[in-house]
């Protein structure tokens, strides 16, 4: 794997083609969060630094362009999704406990539970207003859908923890729900809005799951393998938390049944030790990581076979390549 | 002040008028929150035990009514306001840590913080995909405004936890942005759905703003003088959040050196003791909620300005009985 610096100028490059737009995007949201309170402005400066990478933005971008269907409204629907993103993270903070994300300190961390609630709360509502400001209603209607499966995703995630006999198909909705609606409904913004253009949607919409997906799975992976320094948040949270990934559920399904109670134990004991180390040393949790690999290289192909049935343009080759980087990816 | 069940009947009663409405809106939120996954029912149920007055419905339906504005999609609108009351009550338990609402235990104390925010955001997002569907984009645009302005509100509610020198413009600019503002938005679109009207609509926004304005200061009197017997949830938990209410803003902004020292020890010592009872009997609070009920007196005298330029009707004598309502409720 590339180191993350040269990961990132990677990943900047493979944006390019929608450089302006990102710019546009970044002022849009700036201007929709500014302009208030002051107690409103210190919370927003604070997350305007955990922006990231702005994936979402730029696939409702790209697959405008890959399609042809390019509206100076798009910008404007990519500040939706992220926006929507960032309320999604701000949230999630409550709920994971994470300590750290992107290198700077959570929401819940400085503030507190309350803050990061009330700031989530206030970013989907603008988010929504931005939204009704356009000029057809698909944005608001994609999106309201988009954002209502997240949380099913996220509230069935919470009721499935500690379930280590969860099927994969139950996994995969739950990890797409949650992660893969967004990025979905991002495509097929790009390719359909403002209106029409059915077909092209859903083609853009499934290569926007499946991408999702994929990065969900490596997403999980890497908390099992990866450090704190490479991927900027804190790992082993998902074991911490009781979430049951795709990894540890091959492992399980394939242990015997002494392996089934040490993972079991690694889960639930209370002194927490290295809970990750001992699942990777003790339970075959690395072949369970190279499995579920193997599961996002699957779904990233086919990814790539939709989007090679738009004619070549510099936008879908920056497709074809993020698809390709979500599997490369350290971070 | 009557006891809580005869002022109970006595609102049913002045919700006659719209009965049929009320009875869509319930019908329209439990088929909007059902048919999702168990986790998710599991969760709904639970809180459709503490929907309560449904207050904010009602004022849809009956400024649809007395403005003579009514249409087939009004109790679709009453629906998606009661949703987002619902959605800012579940994350006010995360908020508030208020122990009991309706007495029925919080969301927060039978599941956690997690589960209560996703429940929250799922609300939030189930009301705006109902919005959405709605034949004119008013509802979505003025909700997701109103909502916004709940936000920032809330945050400045956060932001202004000790602060005894705050004016009464601030503090009413900040009990109206949270409180006032559905009952505003609720008044507004009852009266202006689906497109123009806009003198009406302005009119019933400005009797929605100052019923809803009087209704949370007389809830902050409240909070100060009832038992939780009597209104049905947990008292005294502005003083224990550190909420500085308008009575309280009254007896220190009067008061001695010393009373303003002990007004500050009451709020902020380690030991609660009786804090309550404290500012009661030993900083003339109960002059300040006195102050306050007149202000909220003045309100309602507005509220009744507005609404009698209405022609007569059942309904808007029930608007005018349901004003008279909100001064006299000790729940």
């Amino acid at each position: 794997m590339l180191p993350m610096s040269s990961q990132q100028s990677e990943l900047m490059r493979l944006l390019l083609p929608v450089a302006d737009g990102i710019k546009r995007t970044r002022e849009t949201i700036a201007a929709q969060l500014s302009g208030t309170s002051p107690a409103v402005r210190d919370m927003v400066e604070h997350i305007g630094r955990f922006q990231g990478k702005q994936l979402r933005a730029a696939l409702v971008l790209l697959c405008g362009d890959a399609t042809s269907n390019s509206t100076d409204e798009h910008s404007s629907i990519a500040a939706v999704v992220e926006m929507i993103h960032l309320a999604t993270l701000v949230h999630d903070d409550v709920l994971d406990g994470a300590e750290v994300r992107r290198r700077v300190a959570c929401v819940n961390q400085r503030w507190d539970n309350q803050t990061a609630v009330l700031l989530g709360d206030f970013l989907y509502a603008r988010a929504f207003a931005l939204s009704t400001d356009l000029s057809s209603r698909m944005c608001s209607r994609v999106l309201a859908e988009a954002t209502r499966r997240i949380c099913v995703g996220e509230i069935q995630q919470a009721a499935s923890r500690y379930d280590f006999e969860m099927t994969q198909e139950r996994y995969e909705w739950i990890a797409g729900a949650k992660t893969a609606t967004l990025y979905a409904a991002a495509c097929e913004l790009g390719a359909r809005y403002p209106s029409g253009h059915d077909e092209q949607g859903a083609r853009m919409r499934q290569f926007g799951w499946e991408l999702g997906l994929a990065f969900q799975i490596i997403d999980d992976c890497l908390d099992l393998t990866a450090t704190q320094q490479e991927v900027g948040k804190s790992v082993g949270t998902d074991v911490e938390d009781g979430k049951v990934t795709l990894p540890v559920l091959w492992a399980y399904a394939r242990a015997d049944e002494s392996t089934r109670a040490a993972i079991r134990d690694i889960y639930t004991r209370t002194e927490a030790g290295d809970r990750v180390g001992d699942l990777r040393r003790r339970c075959r949790v690395l072949e369970g990581v190279e499995y579920a690999r193997h599961r996002a290289d699957e779904l990233i192909h086919s990814a790539l076979d939709r989007v090679r049935e738009l004619p070549p343009s510099a936008a879908r080759a920056s497709l074809e390549n993020i698809a390709g980087f979500v599997l490369e990816r350290s971070w």
